[in-house]
């Protein structure tokens, strides 16, 4: 289709963003259906369809009449409304970028990213870096590279920081873990000297059926409208979103744990109550969706963490678990519920940390990947360097690779840069907070009530309804003004202060 | 890509099918997602999608390229093999069938299909078919239509046929009916005067959890390989395949009921048996895939009711039946069982009917679109020609239209000549056990053992392995050779007669 005229650059930006929707709605189908239905043996067939579809969206997305319609679109820019102009802006980012990739080094770094994933599996379940670190060393040398194509002004860690969280820096994030570090170290310490917490009654034996009634019970609760949204189940939970209307959380039972899919749950419906409360005019365009990693997390973490482990909430649910659950929970009361869910140790592993250890952990990985990115550390350095920040921040020995630097699956799959979104995610969650009981007063005798819908609407109207509009360093600010990680170290201090009695 | 020697069109005929293999596999997905996955109001982006992905299948089915490729394979028809040929033929037969219907007309009748589909659905629920009226007159005068595009040179219904059962037409299909006719017509008569067969039994309460369980055994004794076919749940049962190592079937459990899983579980599970003994040599290919509808439900229904409706069958599976529902079964032997799982009665509903009385539904339908198409009947009197059949028939009296022409969703989706591939599928059946137990000797033995083995291993290699390389008419003879519907109403005269003590 030529593309000329304003007229036809406005015709083909909508039709290109409906396409590229249909495109990623089917892949985003294939792989729902893959983690959550498929038989197990199935994945070849599946793996042809996504590389011949993606080959094609990558033909989209590079052909010369995206350049085309944009150079119009660009030149006419006065005459475009401030959501076409958004668009174009992420289109246009989009296209440099992949455009800036030689074909030969994108497939190359696809295949690359393929057989590293089947390796890292491999290492971390056989207690190898070895084996992993020659794939770890060309993930790490095409980040470098690729960094420079992606802004070429930047940093190459900025750079790649950037593709996960729009406009953040290694100087925001230096100061901003420094101050996390200056007061949760020490806070940790503190903890533990005091009086632990038995948190053993919850992983007793809880049938995965009664579960599931637990998990429809909580999604109800949270206001998550079942017309729109399903719920799966999966080996490593994850939400997905076709549209504002039709939103799939997916979670893991385990029999012998309560908590795991419970907060899976609140979790993955925080991340699904973003993609619900989008306003439906950026369906099928390339604004729709949340706008960041670290914005997603924060409304994840908003639900799981300061709502979901409140006093308020506990209050709300503990009759319904007790309801479910009356053999399992026949000598714990609600204050013993409320604070086992809170239980803080420092620890290995990430995915399992509790609230206050959490974002130690990420702060691992930072480090690392700023030096290994920057060139000050070498790969084969990073076991020992994980070891050694893991003993200074959280005080823990690491006993082998499986338990350190090989536990998580993002190196492998090409993600650096990724794992600062986690910690902004949890730290943007207080100051909001802080910003809606401004704007709503008290919050807490409606969470006890099981009532959320205060709070999800001033979510909404805030930051859901946006999808990715705004960029998420503007949006943060717009709602809550500059960022200071004090609320969120306030927050954990006083939280596990009065929990700990310290 | 230009298409000139015949390199290139081999090339273009490969990277074409695995195209086309690809959307079909999304599309395959948003549909299976959408029946058994997807929240209740996520019909409308999924439409979206659909009609976006469809509408480039369609522009890639009438490129140019295709028309080119085309002609340059069958200029060079010599220097094809056998699967290149048939491929060929299947692709120009597609081409040819979609160029000829105006764009225009295309979408049309889509859109008219998509508006009859809701029309039907309220029309049946308030038993109204002056409302769907005018919707089917326009389907049939589209249908007609089309049958000319499909072939200018058959009888209109004849093109019709052809498009669900390549070669049949209304000449064989009136031998064939006519015969099922003055043979089923008295036989079932005959058992409506013999002392009738309890079978309230299978309506007793069948918790809908350990049905689950059910439905897992019966695909294990099937021998269907779990790491490639999946069950999911869904309204209406169906199966459907994206490659010969991905099938899934599904099912829908009511509990009041134990035959209507039990059965569609056989039923589909026959269906995904085709699939997954496919050559794999056809993946990717416009052959794969079971080659018709009456091939494909010959094999559905040859487990369902050949095997799964057996004497032997029936004793294989029988204990474990008694160990998953004790009390239900408490008073119900082995005979009882078999009788129950067969007890034959006229009755108004078609997916409802027993194997003796099926195929008298299916003719009605076929007597009526046979006259509908040739113009013979109109529309109006399609309520009075139903019911005066079913009189004729079966010997039942039709109340109403909901349950009578208004009850199958077929022609508000525009499928006329598909009807009679259920009969076909049905008679396939008895003559293909005859051919195998020439080949085989005694099966039931086995079956009784519940070793289905030696049988599925005799289709696989009989008809599944071939998927859509043999066209339906030419495979079915290659195995059977000439088709007799006496091996059908043999079987059903001597199942009847012993059954009823007749």
């Amino acid at each position: 289709m030529k593309c000329e005229t304003m007229e036809q650059a406005l015709q083909k930006l909508q039709e290109y963003q409906q396409t590229m929707s249909a495109y990623n709605h089917a892949i985003g189908v294939l792989y729902l259906d893959a983690t959550t239905a498929a038989p197990s043996d199935s994945w070849e067939g599946r793996g042809k369809t996504m590389e011949i579809l993606s080959k094609i969206t990558y033909k989209l997305q590079t052909s010369p009449d995206v350049a085309e319609m944009l150079e119009v679109l660009e030149k006419n820019a006065d005459a475009l409304t401030a959501v076409q102009k958004r668009q174009a802006e992420v289109i246009r980012k989009g296209y440099d970028q992949t455009f800036r990739i030689p074909a030969e080094e994108y497939v190359a770094y696809n295949v690359l990213c393929n057989d590293a994933g089947a390796v890292w599996e491999k290492a971390k379940n056989e207690n190898d870096f070895a084996s992993f670190a020659p794939y770890l060393e060309k993930i790490v040398r095409f980040n470098r590279k690729f960094a420079g194509y992606y802004n070429p002004q930047m940093a190459p860690y900025d750079a790649l920081l950037n593709e996960y969280e729009e406009g953040m820096n290694t100087q925001t994030l230096d100061a901003f873990f420094a101050q996390l570090r200056s007061i949760l170290v020490p806070l940790i310490a503190k903890v533990q000297t005091a009086e632990q917490i038995d948190d053993g009654f919850l992983y007793r034996h809880y049938p995965v059926e009664v579960q599931r009634k637990f998990s429809d019970y909580l999604m109800e609760v949270m206001g998550m409208d079942r017309k729109h949204c399903g719920i799966a189940e999966t080996e490593h939970p994850f939400t997905t979103n076709f549209n504002n209307k039709d939103v799939r959380i997916t979670t893991h039972y385990h029999e012998d744990n309560l908590v795991s899919s419970m907060f899976s749950v609140i979790h993955e419906g925080g991340h699904a109550l973003y993609e619900l409360g989008a306003d439906e005019k950026y369906n099928y365009t390339v604004l729709s969706g949340g706008v960041s990693m670290g914005i997603h997390e924060s409304q994840s973490r908003f639900y799981e963490n300061i709502i979901g482990r409140s006093e308020a909430f506990v209050h709300a649910i503990f009759p319904k678990v007790k309801e479910l659950f009356p053999k399992q929970m026949a000598d714990v009361d609600e204050t013993m519920f409320y604070r086992a869910i809170n239980k803080a140790e420092p620890s290995l592993i990430r995915t399992e940390a509790d609230e206050l250890t959490y974002a130690l952990h990420v702060m691992v990985r930072y480090e690392i990947e700023k030096q290994l990115i920057g060139g000050t550390l070498e790969v084969k350095d990073v076991p020992a360097e994980w070891a050694r920040l893991y003993k200074e921040y959280l005080g823990v020995d690491v006993p082998d690779d499986a338990r350190g630097c090989l536990q998580d699956s993002h190196w492998s799959g090409g993600m650096m840069g990724y794992f600062p979104s986690y910690a902004l995610g949890s730290a943007y969650g207080p100051q909001m907070l802080s910003k809606m009981e401004e704007d709503l007063g008290d919050i807490w005798a409606d969470v006890a009530k099981g009532d959320l819908s205060r709070v999800t609407l001033w979510l909404k109207e805030k930051i859901h309804t946006h999808a990715s509009f705004i960029k998420p360093g503007e949006l943060f600010k717009q709602v809550c003004g500059e960022f200071d990680a004090k609320f969120y170290t306030d927050y954990l201090t006083e939280k596990y202060t009065k929990l700990y009695h310290l």
